[in-house]
């Protein structure tokens, strides 16, 4: 039996049989001679054939021969077979035997005794929206948006989504070391509580009820429960606006933890989730990471930080501008500050903390020594907001008394205030968003770019 | 600075002066001495004081002391401190300033001079729905589900979302190591195709569109893109059935994956699966086993396996009943079955292949040899349905035939279609329902038991 072998680990094969299976990636014809090359999900592998190819690009199929080195070929090895006739002869019976054909159409396609056995496994009968062997891609984004199940298959759009796989499970790998427990959380809710608009409604056995916009209340109620938790999984947002960077749907990576000082500690334990998914990213994902061209930054041991206030201050001192009375930073301003990390710390990320209050939630922390300036933070990545969290209030009396100052009816948050009835730690936590991660990671222009399906304002298919 | 110790560490640090962060999970006032258990994430631990405790069970609290061996106490330490006076009471004055008292209303209470000392982080206000102190739960479900955040914390209520946790864990390390990539896909779609009735409609920007049954269709298109993905998500029902087994909202361990001979290969990547789940809860949630006296079930290397119409031939062989021509199991033959593949093959699992066609979906791969049946399978546990999984069609003009025949327009299917087009392998795949696989695991009799927050036909909080 003639085992198949990736692409990619053709050159530890040289001299043996093996079966390649995958996509007929490209065709070269020559006078006396095909090249074939051959995309599986480890990479690309060039095959030599003696006659034409039939098939168009997208075809999958099953080549058997003879692993050959040939510097001139990708990975310096390629399937061919002239010198290898014996072997080769063996390996077309044993693959008609053993291939993955379902016994219901597979076609054999004798090669010449000297060359490759090529078997199609499942017909293109519809050629992608570009050309997918194109080292650069051919296309702009709606039509790849529009034709996403073929036009991901093209290396370098599916490289981001390698890198994402990879980034959250190092940021599993880094909390779970840290005690945290993995949830599941609702997300269809009763109450549209937590930012009141842009939640999508549904009818829920007749009843209405909403899409949860964040597992925020579920993952505060839990660690009560565990101390730790994180949760992976969708949010939704009824977002009007038509962006570069809104999703309707995204995937949010949360973490809420108990016994908490404030919300430093908080940040000690994000810093040590985005080091874990940087980590796991260069571990598992190098071959995307060395497609894309991306040097993956270093987080470092202590990243920077700066007051919300003196943040203000450092802006007005360095531009025209003085930004102070404003209750939240401009996009140029997060820019300004990432430059500034960069030059003074040498950090391509920057913690502000202390963001007014008025500008955030009602359940998060004041700063108790500057009531008007909350216990939060974002973390800023080139300049650009990437995670948002801080400490949260704990006692149920100061839950009451901030929803009551907002003019919300408590009653409305009885599910959330049980947890906080029956003694709840200080704690905190933070939410990254995996599509914006991976975007700002790979240098994606439009969040689109890092979803593999994406749903926004115009877009519900495929 | 004295740092924070875990109850379950405790032992390991006799004779030193600690600090316990956790909740009041029982106190019980003697004649001259209190006995406080606290409990953390990791267990509990008994703290002897020597005034009584004014403090409610589920007050958050911080405990500073001396840890002393007692064979008596939980894991044979507790925090004392009557013979290490100088060291409490350096002890206590640092719990002051390195608490995690966030500064406002945190109120030191000054032990005996000889004692632990005990600081309140949070009160609580309001008596948790039951004791959570007792060994078994003192409670009805509603009670647990209508009070889930508090009832949660019971340790015998929280230890399936232990295992459930750690179980995820070793389905994702499983196919981390076959080389599957993870994927987030839409929980949003514009078509109710895939199973039309019980789908739950939203409204998407005025425009009608449904939650997701399940990332099927999105599965099979992305084997076209990594060959082999794998999911871990919430699916939703709108199951009008309110029954112990049926939830609105669960979470499905998805697998997909190509370039398979047929259903067996698939078969044996839920073995590995399967494999990896119970050793990660082996190696990662053993207090929570040990809570539940749960002694896990071995998965063997080989599953045994049985063909549908065998196993209605079994059945008529050993009951009085002929099944034979019937669709699909009853659950009584499926209990048969369970008991059969135990006596004859030591196995709490067993295989089911080959269910006829007319029950399964379009997209199933027939039996080439018995059109009637398919490529398909049901792994039971237990004589009861925790896995369903089979091989799918992958040729373009196969998937357009099957959804003819069954008198549906392709062009409802058209994104489905458009990866077929462009070429797929021979694959397939399986889900597994999370909750399903943890309260079969754990001798839940309700799912809920399995469920944080449960949704069904009624229920939409907390």
């Amino acid at each position: 039996m003639i085992h198949r072998v990736l692409a990619a680990d053709l050159p530890a094969h040289v001299g043996r049989t093996v079966r390649l299976s995958g996509w007929l990636h490209r065709r070269r014809e020559l006078k006396s001679v095909s090249f074939l090359v051959v995309r599986d999900r480890s990479g690309l592998a060039q095959v030599v054939l003696r006659e034409p190819v039939p098939y168009p690009e997208e075809t999958v199929l099953e080549v058997t021969g003879t692993v050959v080195a040939n510097p001139a070929a990708p990975g310096g090895a390629e399937l061919a077979g002239a010198e290898a006739e014996a072997e080769t002869g063996t390996g077309a019976e044993t693959a008609s035997e053993t291939g993955t054909g379902t016994g219901t159409g597979t076609r054999p396609v004798a090669g010449s005794p000297a060359g490759p056995v090529v078997e199609v496994l499942s017909e293109a009968v519809q050629p992608p929206p570009f050309d997918l062997y194109r080292p650069a891609v051919p296309a702009a984004l709606p039509t790849i948006l529009d034709n996403a199940p073929a036009a991901l298959r093209h290396p370098r759009l599916r490289a981001p989504f390698e890198i994402a796989a990879a980034g959250v499970a190092g940021f599993r790998a880094a909390l779970d070391g840290l005690g945290f427990v993995e949830t599941h959380t609702p997300k269809i809710v009763g109450t549209a509580t937590e930012s009141g608009a842009n939640v999508f409604g549904i009818d829920y056995f007749g009843r209405p009820a909403f899409l949860a916009q964040s597992p925020q209340f579920y993952k505060q109620a839990l660690v009560g429960v565990f101390e730790r938790v994180y949760e992976v999984g969708p949010v939704f947002r009824a977002e009007p606006h038509d962006t570069a960077r809104h999703l309707a749907q995204y995937t949010s990576l949360d973490a809420e933890l108990g016994f908490v000082r404030d919300h430093r500690d908080v940040m000690a334990v994000l810093r040590q989730a985005l080091a874990g998914m940087h980590a796991s990213v260069s571990a598992r994902a190098g071959s995307a990471l060395a497609l894309l061209e991306i040097e993956l930054p270093e987080v470092p041991q202590e990243i920077p930080s700066i007051h919300f206030a003196d943040a203000q201050e450092l802006i007005a001192r360095h531009t025209g501008e003085d930004p102070r009375g404003e209750p939240d930073l401009a996009p140029a301003h997060e820019r300004r500050l990432g430059e500034w990390a960069l030059r003074e710390h040498g950090s391509e990320f920057v913690f502000v903390t202390g963001y007014p209050m008025v500008k955030r939630p009602f359940y998060t922390h004041p700063d108790p020594e500057r009531p008007e300036y909350s216990r939060s933070f974002d973390l800023l990545f080139r300049g650009l907001e990437l995670v948002t969290g801080g400490q949260r209030l704990h006692r149920h009396a100061d839950c009451l008394a901030a929803l009551t100052a907002r003019g919300e009816d408590p009653r409305d948050y009885a599910g959330y205030l049980a947890a906080f009835a029956c003694g709840m730690p200080p704690h905190g936590g933070f939410a990254i968003g995996l599509e914006r991660w991976t975007s700002r990671l790979t240098g994606a222009a439009n969040i689109r770019q890092a979803t593999l399906f994406p749903r926004d304002l115009h877009r519900l298919s495929p």
